[in-house]
């Protein structure tokens, strides 16, 4: 597999597909979700389309998962650097009072969100730091968050932890990272994302789910900031919802 | 002269002038300044390279004046719509012990950033609604906000009231017109912007100063957003700034 | 009159007649409203109450009418110093579509916010800053904010516009002026006041609507921190209130 | 040991002295650390002065040293009720470069925080609902923050990941546990608290440090608000120091 210079990562499902085939207009895309079943689909039409593509099953709540992925993808792209990583994982969403939540059920939302970004991050962090010279924007990192990142809502106790906390996190990269040139945003999608897992919710206004391809324009349109104009943050919304 | 069906609308300096470059490549542009020196540049630029462009000189903090700046437009381009709106107005930036501010120099900053931005929204918001159902993109309302919409430093009174009220101004908007379908964006700049009122400052850090074209390639993207996935707010910062 | 050597001022209604009463345990009073009517209870009250209170008529909004009654607060109270300053003014309370705002409701807002609080802090912050050096807490200035300091709603744009921006005042003055020891306190109320105005609304939910004694009681208690523990911000809220 | 109806619980060093001591002059008070040494003379103190008190050694980032605790205060204090518990541990303090950290380091970041204090709500909340109806004051669960709780600053990653978390936690429960009559309270402490552990530190400025008892008061003042008028949040800064 002789694939170009620079490579895009992709992590986890709900805009994850789009922006895989978001990225792979420019790099070939490394997708990573628990089980291929999940990426299989849009590994082919990516290179139906022509573009390159490789999906890897892994945990990445997982280190020894995580490291066997980054393994991967030494061996496949053996000449190739990162150029944007995108994490898009949402572990532990549960809506649950307080008092039935098991410590369990809050550990899975800490280290399904905030706890799994922390070893992504120090796995791709020095990737990105050394595309730096070279890569053809700013090496990004790019983090989802939802709704519950930046207001914890009655019955949300747990989901809203790891969300906060995965916020701590980019913020603080951004700060660390942005002087060295790499840029790290966080998104917080503010509403239901149109994908086959909502069908059926929400189904009266039109528009009225976010686009999984629009989330994915405004991803790459991150990634293309040049680095004396980066964002760190923005909110993404349908126009009807309510905030 | 003959201009396609929809324009944008640049009001101010800083990022204005490459603003009404970048929507030049979509739109006939209108650019209001209160001085045409503000602008005469930028309208040949944009006529050279062969897009449509004409300024007229006003000023928005007077309503008279908006009032007339409206009639020229309306008599200028008879068959156009308003597909985007871009305020970009900072009045009465003032760094200044609390004690020495006057009333007028507070009112001035009051009024030539929320005042001045009340009535163009009030002018500009009906004509926006009014190309809802046909423009190519959501048509859309951006205003440029400054570190100072969201933290008053000492000796910022006067002009973070202004910002602090531009952006309710902008944020009450949103949630008012975005489910019209108005898109109503804020940004935050969080640094100084490379033009020619900076230079000599911040000079020792490549890429120091926010680019006015990086600025204006993420307002397009705002414009560009479909309505499905609006961002309200968002940060645009140099890599090197500390925040 | 021989009042004792320092003062407390409440402007305004809402919270204010509690707040003169409670801080009346400490310091004689200067009870400030536009209408007679509204202190002269209030003033009876603490006189009856074994505590020293005056009112004066006066409109805040106004230069002139400001400055005299400070001209009258020294001649009443000439060997008086300032101790607390309670800024408790809602000028321009409106809910109305954007559209439908006029200019000048939106100007009273203004006015009757962060522009009369703008002449106020001028007025009051030299008193403020003679008192550091023997007063019995630190001085303090105490503003009430609301929830539209913070979220603008629609069809809140005119007062939201007028709170975020006495917020940004209150936020500038403390880092101004919290480092030469006068401590200015900014309360958010996010919910109904119990006061006969509101009577009627939100009347099913038991103590669903904000004692005015309680609020008096976190204003004395802000006013009663040491400098080495300045609260900047607090929300005070119904525990029945959803946010 | 007869004591009287209500307790309060305090957990932890830093403020948790002074915080003990104040709320002992209403209720017994129940005092919890790793090592009885953090304790002793506090007890002592509490004692002497004629209070009630007493110290139980434990890690409440234990679910067994937690539950253990828990059922030595049911043996100690039989029958009295849970009116405060006062959540101040701050697990995990650490600066340092993102790539440096362990992933331990990260994980203990956590439970110190917000993991434990997970555990620590789910015992505390049961007890402070059967306290609701009659209760002196509402009963109360007051947690610690920091600056890293807002605002996470580079190197600060782990510590601002469990702040963060924490914030989200004590948020998601005023929602839920509000309305049910529980007041949950989360403070900002925004500087060095003036301790042992913090001598020698920025010593230069008079009162440039939060005095713990002025911490301690603040916490009261929360406690004492009846539940028409809950503060959720508020900061606690020296009057000097720059924010």
């Amino acid at each position: 597999m002789a694939l170009r210079s620079f490579y895009a990562l992709v992590v986890g499902a709900g805009p994850g597909r789009a922006a895989a085939i978001r990225f792979s207009k420019a790099y070939p895309v490394v997708l990573i979700a628990r089980r291929a079943e999940s990426y299989e689909d849009t590994v082919a039409e990516i290179r139906q389309g022509g573009g390159q593509a490789i999906g890897i099953a892994a945990d990445v709540t997982d280190a020894a998962s995580l490291q066997s992925t980054f393994d991967t993808i030494a061996k496949e792209l053996p000449d190739s650097k990162l150029a944007a990583a995108i994490y898009n994982v949402n572990g532990g969403f549960l809506i649950k009072p307080f008092l039935d939540l098991k410590q369990e059920e809050f550990q899975t939302a800490y280290f399904g969100t905030a706890g799994a970004f922390f070893s992504f991050a120090q796995k791709t962090l020095p990737l990105l730091l050394e595309s730096v010279p070279d890569s053809p924007h700013p090496p990004s990192l790019i983090v989802t968050g939802a709704t519950a990142s930046i207001k914890a809502s009655a019955k949300f106790a747990s989901f809203a932890a790891g969300k906060f906390a995965l916020r701590a996190l980019s913020q603080s990269l951004a700060r660390e990272f942005g002087p060295q040139g790499v840029h790290i945003a966080h998104a917080i999608i503010d509403g239901l994302i149109d994908t086959p897992a909502t069908k059926g919710m929400n189904n009266n206004v039109k528009d009225g789910k976010i686009k999984p391809e629009a989330i994915a324009e405004s991803y790459w349109h991150l990634h293309s900031q040049p680095r004396s104009c980066f964002t760190q943050e923005l909110d993404l919304r349908p126009y009807s919802e309510s905030f």
